[in-house]
């Protein structure tokens, strides 16, 4: 006997499916009845899978319209479809994705829109101001994080249109194989780091003197004012240092401090998507909003950035139709294939993505996670692809090629020019970044409730029936135009919640 | 004509050598006359080499006794060696090295020596007693520096004989490939620095509840109350996570708080040995003292380890015959061979090592580099070779197999079981770790006149013929007890400098 009589909520995706994810918090048991007619024979827990038909041994399990595996057994109707139950397939052969590039869409422009920010000298727009303090070395770390709390007190309050200083700590620049093919990958993510839009074009630059980064390497084009170094003769002792470096902070935030908002369109966004902690309903849920969003940002000439390697790669031949050109859809396979032989010679393949967390929220293996998470991409054409640690030069949708781990895919993105992340979350997580706010994105209502000051907007609604894809999309693009603005703080910002820079390094350390 | 009537003093540190090094700070120029009765044809900077003889072209050039390159061309008496000058030979070939043992040198014992210590249940001592925070994941490092603030202001001042509250924060745990061979490394680094002896058996363990890295597998033989994961569902939102942590805390500081210091042996000693920023004196100065002071804690029955893969690479010859056994001596072919197929994976070789301070300090190349690197072992029999993340297991000297890197070194050293390391420095860096106390020793008195507030100990006075090695050995070694009974404060704590935890991930991220 089900215990609702109209049926328990469930959401297929596609019509093709032969899957739906069951809605109700805490999960279903044996017996309960669905909004399908179908009656369950067999406990399914919240956002996992339940078979529509029978589907006999290998079949295959469609989900999103695709084939997200085949049935290790025979399935019954009603049945719970968890993770043993389905054949992980081969990933897409990149020699075989037709290269047929599919004429963008017209877009239909989406004007009146804009939001109060930072025009930098570069030409690009920061979200913050903000005072930062790149370093060449971690060798540097210990001054670097004294000298931030000493501005912060002593120097911070003088200057009130400067919104914070940030130390870009990280664990490159010596003890490192520097002229390594693969040292390119971070010392980029570390010069187009200098250049993010919320800098200012006004870094102050840490180094050490006898690193094998040199610092001036990170900032080319900026004046040589802007760099010092800890071993320079001039300081004498730590409180020399400390002397010296605030003198120079005290100087560039008294430029950055003569900076004030100004209206800007909607397309100086550069906004990067993210995910972390998903789940089932990322891809029905979070994810949708978020690429609805994305289309309204690239309406109104914006940039979006999607990324995470390993979280499109199963999913490639649906991307590759959506380059805007054949060089891109070149390109997009050009990422794959240098990430299919990364993993190899670690002597792993993709099946390394997908966590516990996200098998305990429904999700089967990578294909099915990947799927849904090419959703936040929406539906315009890819104009841009980027390597690890590239900077954007283009306007509407990108994709900038990075792992998926969430520190390495914020810190590549931050170099790649974002001003701003969205981050969708399902299981959650108290992620931030300390150089552009994050608005995160819960794919559950109970989550959103439960962690009620960490998340900045509940996607959940969606699954209950309560929300349209469509209106939390536009709650979320005026969301992100407040938060842009400074009108609003996210979550992570109010709490002072901010991850580390992760560097994304595939050379070796010596 | 030379500007010193007596002759500018040099080091020629072993009786074959062809070379010797400049004393002289700010250096000497053509003309100059050395104390042993050459002029000058170059000027020569600081901790650089001129040549003592004649030296054909391809002619072996000779230091520490041994070959550390040969003759790019002729060379002539009095002529600066300059890098350039210098063709780095073939690395020893591992197959060719005999696996002779020497018989061990009986040690004479050295006894009388302790230190005041914080004894722990699994039998290990602290130098200091942390409450130690370990993370499964960088999705919780925001949470937990949040933390760490809040126990540092409201709860510390209660717990007296707490020395400090430390977070271990890393980018492992999640986005990774936790299945990958490689993966081993990252995970028993994390589980053995959860062990660290000035840790005191006692620390909490924070989770986020989805990440690859399980918590529990961090802290085996710990008690289950000691971990705690974000997305508990008895947690709140973020409050409710801060109070649930603090309550765990204050338990766990009321319990390290009963402890006080005790007079243990000095075979309790866990040093570890590092060097960064290295010169052409780090190898006649402070690491021949740093060799003498190991010397002295091995014969007091304690442990030393050293550590470094790229800079023993080059005198692997000379450490083999020390091993203990034939086993040991295989252990280091061992790790020594996985070293050369990382690098060559990465399509780099151990030249990757030395930096451009390196070469300014005089050291012409890796070879040069590590010959004055292995100095600091001194003259014991190694006992142990650990591979890197491993727990040391004997008493006397240890080799643990790390990469140079200072903070990866660093971690793994913390990872062995050190409960306080010495660190020379040539060019200088504000080195200093959070879990244990680093006492820095100079090898030029320059820098620790320039730096009086960063260096702990002075070596340079070898140099200057003000000191002997032993005189300066000595000094260390009771400045090691005086530190390590809490007695005397090294630089890097009294000012607060600690640099970030990095692991060594040879595996992939994904």
């Amino acid at each position: 006997m089900g215990r609702s009589g109209a049926g328990y909520r469930t959401i297929k995706v596609d019509e093709r499916d032969n899957v739906a994810i069951v809605v109700h918090s805490g999960g279903l048991r044996s017996g309960d009845l669905l909004d399908n007619g179908i009656t369950l024979v067999d406990d399914v827990p919240q956002g996992h899978k339940v078979a529509l038909h029978h589907l006999p041994a290998d079949a295959p399990i469609l989900r999103y319209g695709e084939v997200i595996g085949r049935a290790a057994n025979d399935i019954a109707r009603g049945q719970w479809v968890h993770e043993g139950l389905v054949n992980i397939p081969e990933p897409p052969p990149l020699a075989e994705i037709p290269l047929t590039v599919h004429p963008a869409m017209p877009v239909d422009p989406l004007e009146g829109y804009g939001f109060e920010g930072f025009r930098n000298p570069d030409g690009s727009v920061g979200t913050r101001n903000i005072l930062g303090i790149c370093t060449s070395v971690q060798c540097v770390a210990g001054v670097a994080n004294h000298v931030v709390r000493r501005i912060r007190q002593e120097l911070l309050p003088d200057f009130p249109h400067v919104d914070d200083v940030v130390v870009l700590n990280h664990s490159y620049g010596c003890g490192v194989a520097i002229d390594a093919p693969a040292a390119i990958i971070p010392i980029r993510t570390l010069q187009n780091l200098a250049r993010n839009p919320n800098l200012g074009n006004e870094v102050l630059v840490l180094g050490l003197g006898c690193e094998k980064l040199d610092p001036r390497r990170l900032v080319q084009d900026i004046a040589k004012e802007t760099i010092l170094e800890l071993q320079d003769e001039a300081f004498h002792g730590f409180q020399g240092m400390v002397d010296g470096i605030l003198e120079l902070a005290g100087r560039k935030l008294a430029r950055l401090n003569q900076r004030c908002r100004e209206t800007c369109p909607a397309s100086e966004l550069v906004v990067g998507l993210q995910c972390g902690g998903s789940d089932a309903f990322s891809g029905v849920t979070a994810n949708p909003a978020v690429g609805f969003a994305a289309d309204l940002i690239v309406r109104a000439g914006g940039t979006v950035m999607f990324s995470e390697v390993t979280e499109v790669r199963d999913g490639i031949q649906l991307l590759v139709p959506r380059a805007a050109d054949a060089g891109i859809g070149k390109a997009l396979l050009r990422e794959m294939a240098w990430y299919d032989r990364y993993l190899e010679l670690g002597e792993v393949d993709r099946s390394a993505n997908t966590t516990p967390g996200n098998k305990q929220g429904g999700l089967a293996n990578i294909v099915e996670k990947s799927l849904g998470s090419i959703v936040k991409s929406g539906s315009s054409p890819i104009v841009e692809v980027l390597g690890p640690g590239e900077r954007v030069s283009k306007k509407g949708l990108v994709f900038a090629a990075t792992p998926a781990s969430d520190f390495i895919c914020g810190t590549l993105q931050l170099a790649a020019g974002i001003n701003l992340q969205v981050f969708t979350t399902g299981r959650g997580t108290p992620y931030g970044l300390a150089m552009a706010p994050v608005l995160k994105v819960s794919s559950r209502s109970d989550l959103s409730q439960r962690w009620h000051d960490l998340i900045d907007l509940d996607a959940g609604r969606i699954a209950s029936g309560d929300a349209s894809i469509a209106e939390v999309g536009w709650d979320l693009f005026r969301m992100i135009l407040d938060v842009a603005s400074g009108r609003r703080q996210v979550a992570a910002d109010r709490l002072g919640l901010h991850n580390d820079l992760v560097l994304f390094n595939p050379g070796p350390v010596t």
